[in-house]
């Protein structure tokens, strides 16, 4: 076992019964179970000798995590066990201020009892749904509006949809009222009428009316489909050009280890490229949707998909030929269900290369000498369903030693109710009686850097014109200054800046300056929310774009350990308990050194989502890029070595040539 | 003959020879001979009546355009030539502050008088270089450090390669000494020397000195290459999507016809998706490509690379499996050299189709149903090279009724002499002796909407958070605020802003709202030239991203008609003399009614290249994106009857079926 492989099944159990041992009278639920990364310093150690190839160090002692109930109770402990020996090393019972997340096996449940409650039924029939529709509730974070400890609730959307299809469109119908149902006590705590107009008020006596619906799913388009698309197929006729040995992969002068957790879902740790280290790990931290309806129950209505749900928990099982297209390694891993028995999450990740496009050319004017390499880049893609959306997240490595980060979102809108003839500021219409609120989409990635080492720095690099002087006589010169952060904080974005992450002490011998990394990424309205408001102090890192922390083990979740009804854990308004856990804004906070340290980044990628019709009933993808590029890290273009395309490997053909121009236009196939 | 088509080598001839018969005297030299597109108002009766496949109205009459001077003066003359009646319709001789382009009979002359004048071969040797090298020199635009007239000027700039290699890599050896030759007399008028060290001072008696040089010729890399890239190919074994009749193409409810012309290259006409009307004509107007570098005569160094010297005449013969991968349409065209012969332009536009991940995915969360579609996309490329730089420019149409611009910078840098130990801050050192100065490129994509018909007006829309009130209780509400622009002129990009095309007469009926396509485009540094500075005057489409002027025949160029060593045509210091025919500046100043009429909008997309030395000696693709997205313009998403993606189709392969795990690990072909 490798310190970083994911918990195998038998860990699981092991975990599961330890702590079901130590719990025999109550019984324990289960949240999570997960592996324990060993302290920095020992991993560290371990994975340079390996890298190295000379006599390991002993590996670390394997520990797993987990979070769990005692059995029917609000009592919420946290415990560290060592693998190897089998033994518990700590247990901790959490302020009553927290909670878990919602995992599937209670979500279940609570959508049955939702769903069945008298109250709810009575409600249902009230509303007068035709009989050839059946309601479906999806239970969402109830979130906070005021700073009482609550019970952990859940906030129930209601949906109806035609029996007649499995794929038919529920949130195409949605329901004017919303239970609230208590975890816990399973037990319906209120039902609370949704404002249909085009204010605050509510009109509990509407009816349903039905309208000509509009569906997603492919049985229930209207005939004919297109007809005009041709298959289009990728070969590898000589295999992959990477290697996997379990979770090590090596691609390119690329070499990483890939890792998996329900929360995180896929993980990337120990990337180097030629033998370099650039990144120790690299996370999606968090993810936080806030809805910009300000309406009672909606403006509590928000979650942390990473954090209150999972994104392993949330993973597909990726697809041959659907989600992935050409020669595909699968990844699957195994978490845990409310029980402490093993859940297989299979192809879970997805790997395989692309072509995209040219990776550079050069043509000489005087000579007509060509160069021209193709980009191959190598993907790995996980896909979560968190209720209605869908989430793509990526990691594209080129050769040119540039890894992007790539997020997609697909799925369908949340909708809400609204009645004929109204319209709302905050949010469109995408069919009758229903409405899309505005929202954003804001996600944490955590980059823990290792550029060339552990001791590096966070640089903002702007550019500047000069003063239109004797110096710049013609009033075109400008230059770059650089700003070093020297305190733990946060960074803005501006159009005329570049993040870096930069070694002060390896010099670049081309340019003379230190070895750097950038961060590109467009500048994006952050969180519209007020900070003041709840949202505004739970997910403080959605404040800001870039954010820098010196390191500490544990400090891996950018809203804090515990999102699910959090209240906050730092910042002005966030000291209201003694006990509470800490969250960037708290890390950030410290006042610690972070200039020649080992420093982690933290960039709030935002979307700000206003719907429109297209994105309804299921949405195109809408994608953002990050890149993380060399910026001085090699002395020269490190993609030189890459060998020229040539029309002998990539067997391309003339249009003319697969054509049969019989006066018909049809096609015969191509000539290979 | 479409009136769109692009002119054919017998129309070419047939333009020359009246030209030139007109004048026998004094022989002509050709800038340039291209159609004239019909008068709008014609066209666009033509083109309805084409799409509705009605009678067609009779063919707007053909014309053509020639730029000439008379051979041997400075006499520079603009015609008309009306093609159906072979005469000349009307010539203008222009005002002497205006020049032709750099053509490229030209400049080949004026580089072998500059290489080969007694003052700098003598300065040549003076420096020292080694017989196993030999000089090169790149005719850059002279630019303009004041607002007199002068004659058409080169500004040569010279560097030394190896003479064993022709792909040698000659920007490795910039000469500390630039030629400035007259283009007329084809004398040399100076030489000037450059600076080398920090500051402005030249030291013009300094030596080569030699250094180990960075190459990008694939023959010149050190062996061996990386050895681990095994072949990708694509295929389309029913062949393509698309269908083609001569310059008009149809894909997946798309159709368009494709343009070409010496200036802009590649131009899209009448875009419609499934038969409604989206973009009247689209093109690359401009590029601006200013330095940063303060110093004479660097604080000159500029070129509008669309202008000056044409993105037409620049495209690279597109070459099979090395441009493009899979089933290529290419496309040639036709344009003319200075003596007015036609120049055929091999393959200078490929087409072909890609696959671009997922289009849209749902899964139902209940009953686990999935629908599921692959994006393919359209791609047409053109690739052009202008000396040291390559660009790629794209089109990408997605099934889903978006349009995406691509631009990607490659090639090598634009490089100086620097002293051994210098530094500069307005770039950074690439090489011993070799400076890359920080430098932008600015492309003006001009965009004639016609979004469902003529009349449209363009709109910023801003997502702005409600004030913390009563009606906002929790603090989180935010809605969009519609800005119409009413009167020509420029608007500014912020985080939360969308520009958006509407047309106000046609309402979409799911959202109620005027229908509406989104010009989605990262915020980026303008120009950081001062605005008072000869670039900001030249160029000042380049200070805002986003402009809106009435459509008038004839207004295509940003930084107008002619901008070889232009005088500025308008704005505050622009009223130098009567006869200036205009920029993006003057359209934007008329102060037209913009709202609810035939507009045409104007992109300056910035790209501040402060070079890394990871882009030399040549260069990772740099890429920009930027997105024509339907916002309101279809009901529901118009990529739901692209059929679902399936294995059958897509005959993906397994990693593990492909491999020969004989302990080996070779790859023995995937089982197809």
């Amino acid at each position: 076992m490798h310190p970083l492989d994911p918990l195998t099944p038998t860990e699981i159990v092991n975990v599961a019964k330890l702590i079901k041992s130590h719990n025999q009278r109550t019984g324990v639920h289960f949240k999570n179970i997960v592996l324990i990364e060993p302290p920095k310093a020992n991993l560290r150690k371990f994975l340079a000798a390996e890298r190295r190839a000379s006599v390991l160090p002993p590996a670390p002692a394997r520990r797993a995590s987990s979070l769990y109930y005692l059995r029917g109770t609000a009592d919420l402990y946290f415990a560290i066990v060592n693998l190897d020996t089998s033994e518990i090393e700590d247990t901790e019972k959490l302020d009553s201020k927290y909670h878990g997340q919602a995992d599937m096996d209670e979500v279940l449940v609570v959508r049955d009892k939702c769903l069945s409650h008298p109250k709810v039924v009575e409600r249902i029939k009230e509303y007068g749904l035709p009989d050839d529709m059946v309601v479906v509730c999806d239970t969402w974070p109830y979130g906070r509006d005021s700073g009482d400890a609550t019970q952990r609730l859940a906030q129930c959307f209601l949906y109806a949809k035609y029996r007649s299809h499995p794929g038919s469109n529920a949130y195409d119908n949605p329901l004017p009222f919303s239970p609230v149902v208590d975890y816990l006590t399973k037990e319906l705590v209120d039902i609370i009428d949704l404002p249909i107009g085009s204010d605050h008020g509510v009109t509990p006596d509407v009816k349903y009316a039905r309208h000509t619906p509009k569906e997603w799913h492919h049985d229930l388009q209207p005939q004919p489909k297109r007809t005009d698309l041709k298959p289009l197929t990728v070969h590898q006729p000589l295999g992959a050009s990477f290697k996997v040995d379990r979770h090590l992969v090596t691609w390119q002068k690329w070499r990483f280890r890939l890792g998996f957790n329900w929360r995180e879902g896929m993980v990337l740790h120990d990337v180097t490229y030629d033998g370099r280290e650039l990144f120790h790990r690299l996370s999606l931290s968090e993810m936080f949707v806030p809805y910009g309806d300000p309406r009672t129950p909606y403006s509590r209505k928000s979650v942390f998909d990473v954090g209150d749900i999972g994104a392993g928990v949330a993973a597909n099982n990726l697809a041959l030929g659907c989600d992935c297209l050409g020669l595909i390694k699968y990844f699957s891993f195994t978490i845990s269900d409310s029980n402490g028995n093993p859940v297989e999450k299979p192809n879970a990740i997805c790997m395989h290369e692309i072509d995209d496009g040219i990776g550079w050319k050069h043509t000489d004017g005087a000579t007509k000498q060509v160069s021209i390499v193709r980009s191959r880049v190598l993907v790995l893609q996980t896909i979560i369903t968190v209720g209605n959306y869908e989430y793509i997240f990526m990691w594209h490595f080129d050769q040119a030693a540039a890894l992007h980060y790539r997020i997609q979102a697909t799925g369908i809108l949340s909708t809400v109710p609204i009645a004929p003839g109204a319209t709302v500021p905050w949010g469109i219409n995408v069919n009758d009686g229903v409405m899309a609120p505005y929202h954003q989409h804001v996600f944490a990635l955590r980059i823990d850097p290792a550029i060339d080492g552990d001791k590096n720095t966070f640089v903002e690099e702007d550019s500047i014109a000069m003063p239109f002087d004797a110096d710049n006589p013609a009033g075109v010169g400008y230059i770059t200054k650089q700003k070093q952060l020297t305190t733990s904080g946060y960074s803005e974005a501006q159009p005329s800046r570049v993040h870096k992450i930069i070694n002060p002490s390896v010099i670049n011998k081309a340019s003379g300056k230190p070895v750097a990394y950038a961060i590109h990424s467009p500048q994006k309205q952050m969180l519209l929310a007020h900070l003041q408001s709840w949202h505004g102090k739970r997910a403080k890192y959605a404040a800001h774009p870039f954010w820098v922390t010196s390191y500490r083990d544990g400090e891996l979740y950018a809203a804090g350990d515990y999102t699910y009804q959090s209240l906050p854990e730092s910042g002005p308004g966030g000291a209201i308990t003694q006990t509470r856990k800490g969250d960037l804004g708290s890390w950030a906070g410290r006042g610690d050194k972070v200039d020649n340290e080992d420093i982690v980044l933290w960039h709030s990628i935002s979307l700000t989502h206003n719907p429109r019709p297209e994105d309804y009933p299921v949405m195109p993808c809408e994608t953002m890029t990050v890149s993380l590029k060399p910026s001085g890290f090699f002395e020269q273009n490190p993609a030189l070595d890459v060998p020229q395309s040539t029309q002998r490997a990539n067997q391309s053909v003339l249009y003319e040539e697969q054509r049969n121009d019989n006066g018909e236009g049809a096609c015969c196939g191509p000539k290979l």
